[in-house]
């Protein structure tokens, strides 16, 4: 076989390279606009939001904190379950701080994709911390997806 | 500014190794077991399957070759929309041969992540051509998903 030598080619060049080139890569680079609703909203006028927006999952506020977050699949699983879609609040479904994973717009996408895979689900929310009324509350200002992570997968690999 | 010399640093090295490396990596390598239902199961059934095997989509066989594709937003969408789905048989709803997106197991996952992005769906069914009574059918044997693509991103960089 032919010696390895040289600077670069440690061995494990290509995960070395690609972490740094990823870590280089923050959530605010690539994160998309996120869809937000109210805690009141009906679950059938969010399902119709999500559809609108072509988006897998939405993000509901009170009072410009994040409060919850609903999935494609909590949608799903109500709507066949025998809940009056018309009458129920997404307030009454949605997943609640504190369970909900979110990341911050300088956190690496590499932190975001790692949380995404560890917790299980499609999206986190970006946020940023603000004070209302002498809380700390987490203003949504992004959305960070699979989908992302996958489109720049692609980007990095073909440049 | 130091010159860039040398035969790995060409000035955009974690492209180009990163390329290498997911291009050596086949979707065989990291695909996951798909469920596959039949064309006559209900919608509500479906759903079920879908649940159980916590998945995004489930593919839709015929006599051993893929005939859909259904996606939780397919499920979501019919689920809302009025559709008897204890009656309605998964064919009824399910998006059908030759519109679905499909890879083979040789292919790299870099194909494959391009294709989930182009096209705009959460997976591809893994396919093999066989002969089935003098036709060429498609028979799934795996499924690769944008949860594979994370996960593989954060193995990459992590290594």
């Amino acid at each position: 076989a032919r010696p390895k030598v040289g600077y670069f080619y440690t061995g494990k060049p290509h995960a070395n390279l690609l972490a740094q080139s990823v870590k280089n890569t923050k959530v605010r680079d690539i994160m998309s606009l996120p869809t937000v609703v109210t805690e009141d909203m009906s679950v059938y006028n969010a399902i119709v939001t999500m559809f609108l927006e072509d988006t897998g999952s939405i993000y509901v506020v009170a009072k410009e904190g994040l409060a919850g977050v609903v999935s494609r699949k909590d949608f799903l699983k109500n709507a066949i379950g025998g809940v009056d879609i018309n009458k129920v609040p997404v307030a009454m479904i949605m997943t609640r701080m504190p369970n909900i994973a979110t990341v911050y717009p300088e956190e690496s996408i590499l932190e975001a994709a790692e949380k995404i895979t560890s917790h299980e689900v499609d999206s986190l929310p970006v946020v940023e911390k603000v004070m209302i009324d002498h809380k700390a509350k987490l203003k949504v200002i992004g959305k960070i997806s699979k989908s992302n992570i996958t489109r720049l997968f692609v980007e990095l690999c073909k440049e």
